[in-house]
């Protein structure tokens, strides 16, 4: 057995069963070690970025890490920005970077490069496995990494001799440390806070956002007349029907601002003080009051799930009726208009099947889809908490990969969905059952408004040149087709309405080019 | 005037006057100084890959760095590849990465990360400039850097405040230190090494391969029977009728040791001991004989002109009629016949216009191009240096930029071409004058020989199936047209051959899928 292979065993006795890889020469091995082995499930994608953000769908998923195959620094270079969000959505994934054998490095061939100084920033744990003997051990510490609450990035670089020589054993299952449990004290302050507050808030994030956790929050809202909400872009939200609704923070300062005035004293529950996006001449980095009280009760790594009972317990709320249950109610399925966002919401809450998996990344156009969609069957949503844009159709494919019986909808800008377009191949080529709708707006729109936030009036010719993707158009339904996914383009509401039913009915990828 | 309009003004008067940009919020104030400071061409690209790769290409057409303007870790991350490919080819490029304002680092939000970290592994200069005061100042270090001999990396961060905020005044012209002279002692040394040698190889990279380097190499191998040969990848090799004819090292390990053993003295003049591109079992890392002596003339960084021309004198070679000038000579269009190596390299002899840029990203199919390419009208050919694939297209829409009056040919794996797919629709926006033959065997196909090369017999359907590109096959002409890229594909050399007239005759970029 050779420590490639040994690597695979290892993998998989540690729990790692899936592998999302773009492989290179210096990952043949590992490449060939798929074919002994059962049981790795193996993924292509034709561009690295596609590799890593599945991963960290897969992980919003099941909780789980995935593995990702890469190709030595470049190859790991071009995952960088969707490991950069899933770092920021605590997503648990495990890179395998193969590099040059280890007598090779000195010669400084071309595709010789500092890889652990590549990975280090993406990265909570970075190795280089020495030799075959050890590959093994190293990959059940990479694993355990990745699995360390609130999840984590391992990266595991595989020197090709380390792969193609004599191993030692495959090594057994490391656990990661359990969640730490809050303090009484930590629950005793938070509870005495909340009482003593005029207006609490009660800002979630990370677990607290499961359904179970946001039940417990809402009977402690209604016990206590907390609001709750959360950070602007969650990893994971658990909401329609029949689940305690909330809002998330607005992206815009001004209204996210507005939105936090009324609350003196902040729970902060897996979540962070909230903080703008970015920062703008004369605006304030901080989005809450200065006379607000930030309380933490419980961090994104800790027991949360505990540390809300402990709270309900420390109010006596164990026993009330939550607050805030979305009412089920679809919207009525508009039968034409001009495409905007409130018509889009409204086709979408009137069509969403039940435990779909929403990943949003319709950036400008999706930031009014809360309200009308929070009727609609349970489902899941899932927001880029990096900020990076490409993230969306990669993390749904990972999502699909994981949950093959729920229903994924990406919501895309355009901008958004060309830097990591690859995606669809990955999708055509397994089949999964992802319904994309790409808003064609024809512009980078985030940043019209942001040239205004900087201080920018009017800008020139050249300027809003480098925003617009107009000249030329990108024809959405040809790019799909040339990846092997169906499509069509829509251009009003009642279009729109019989191609997300066509694509919901549809088993496997379906794009719809949403004309804006 | 603001930071931002400071450097803008400061990278003119440096002599930088393109920037690649795919910018974000954090680089709004560099985008509206566009508008207020004119002479900076803007060409936007849709992912930074296709950024950092174009201005590779441009800088080596024209020897002088261009800009890239990238958002924040996760930009620069998503432009490492080609960057990694960029510095391995010694291309000078000026990166321009914005980050959060400095106060707002702190808040660690949510496109926060370590960009010096990322930029090191790629960058041989990195800087955060402290405030608007400096960063004109920055700006021309930056470009300094850049034109160091033989051309760096550089990486200049810009915080959003020092973008905003007022400046000083526009920095002047720097320039890099002079190219090194090779010392006398080093030419005679090369010459006597020569002189004794039986058979003397003059091994050539860098500036050596500009057309009358060449010719003094010529010069020099006609008077003393030495051989000439580049290494296995070439940034720049000037080639074609009237000019001296070389080959490149073979990128097969056992071909390489062939092509080398003759030789028992190699005099490398910009250039390095040649090396294996991987290792592999029970394969040496060097590809030539142990026996023979490597004699170093002159590096990549010194005046290479120069040592030629005095190695030349000390040989008393220069008045000698060079050898092995091409004698022009275009090879016969195919008519018709299956799609193979060898005629698709007949159809570029016989098509090729004069000052053609072909950018090679042919991978497995162009090995065999040389021979048949050689008597061809003048031209030029560059090879990807850093093997991170993903290169060609990119660095075509470079040299397109940067050569207007000359046709660009990128020769693109179907494989390799999917990395940076995105650079089509750049090459619609700015009607670049490319003509793209994609290669569309279905495949990793470098990798299918790799699995052999590295020990592995017999890969089974699961191994197979990671290197194939089939299951859906990539429609390539709907892909182009997506981005308003004119295409057809032919399945004959003599479809091929009329696609290649049309395509050339075309003013603008156009498409051929080589069906194969």
């Amino acid at each position: 057995m050779n420590g490639a292979e040994s690597l695979v065993r290892s993998l998989l006795a540690n729990g790692v069963d899936v592998c999302f890889t773009n492989p290179g020469t210096s990952e043949m091995h590992f490449v060939a070690a798929l074919d002994h082995v059962p049981g790795m499930r193996c993924v292509l994608g034709l561009f690295e970025g596609v590799v890593t953000g599945a991963a960290d769908g897969y992980y919003r998923m099941l909780g789980k890490p995935a593995s990702t195959l890469l190709h030595l620094g470049p190859g790991l270079g071009n995952g960088i920005a969707n490991l950069h969000n899933a770092k920021k959505a605590f997503s648990g994934v495990v890179n395998i970077v193969g590099d040059h054998a280890t007598y090779h490095l000195a010669y400084n061939a071309p595709l010789t490069s500092d890889i652990e100084g590549l990975a280090r920033p993406v990265s909570h744990w970075v190795k280089t496995s020495p030799d075959a003997k050890q590959i093994g051990a190293d990959g059940a510490l990479a694993v355990q990494a990745a699995r360390q609450a609130p999840g984590q990035i391992a990266t595991l670089i595989l020197p090709a001799d380390t792969a193609w020589n004599e191993a030692a054993e495959i090594a057994g299952a490391l656990e990661p440390d359990p969640r730490k449990t809050v303090d009484p004290d930590v629950i005793e302050n938070a509870a005495k806070a909340i009482r003593a507050a005029k207006n609490p808030l009660l800002l979630v994030g990370g677990d607290a956002l499961r359904a179970h956790n946001l039940e417990m929050a809402g009977r402690i809202a209604a016990k206590t007349g907390a609001k709750i909400m959360s950070e602007g872009f969650n990893a994971r939200l658990d909401r329609g029907a029949g689940r305690v609704q909330i809002n998330r923070i607005p992206y815009v300062v001004e209204l996210a601002q507005e939105t936090l005035a009324p609350y003196d004293k902040v729970i902060m529950i897996g979540a962070k003080p909230p903080v703008a996006f970015f920062a703008y001449p004369d605006k304030p980095s901080t989005l809450y009051p200065e006379s607000c009280e930030m309380v933490a009760l419980s961090s994104v790594d800790e027991d949360i799930t505990r540390s809300l009972e402990d709270l309900a317990d420390a109010l006596d709320a164990r026993g009330t009726e939550p607050a805030g249950i979305a009412q089920p109610g679809r919207a009525e399925l508009p039968t034409g208009g001009q495409i905007n966002p409130e018509g889009i919401a409204k086709v979408i809450s009137a069509l969403l099947p039940e435990n779909a998996i929403v990943v949003d990344e319709s950036v400008t156009t999706g930031r009014q889809f809360f309200p009308t969609t929070a009727g609609a069957p349970p489902h899941i949503w899932m927001n880029n908490r990096g900020g990076s844009i490409g993230f969306g159709l990669p993390v749904a494919i990972g999502a699909a990969v994981a949950c093959p019986d729920q229903k994924v909808i990406a919501l895309e800008g355009d901008g958004s969905a060309m830097y990591t377009i690859q995606s669809l191949w990955t999708m055509a080529r397994e089949n999964l059952d992802i319904t994309i709708m790409v808003f064609a707006n024809r512009s980078y729109n985030i940043l019209r408004g942001e040239l205004t936030n900087v201080g920018v009036q009017n800008p020139g010719p050249r300027a809003v040149d480098m925003l617009t993707l107009d000249r030329p158009d990108i024809g959405w339904v040809d790019m799909a087709r040339s990846m092997g996914v169906e499509a069509q383009k829509v251009s009003d509401l009642g279009a729109l309405g019989r191609a997300f039913d066509d694509g919901l009915a549809h088993k496997g990828p379906y794009l719809i080019e949403l004309e804006m």
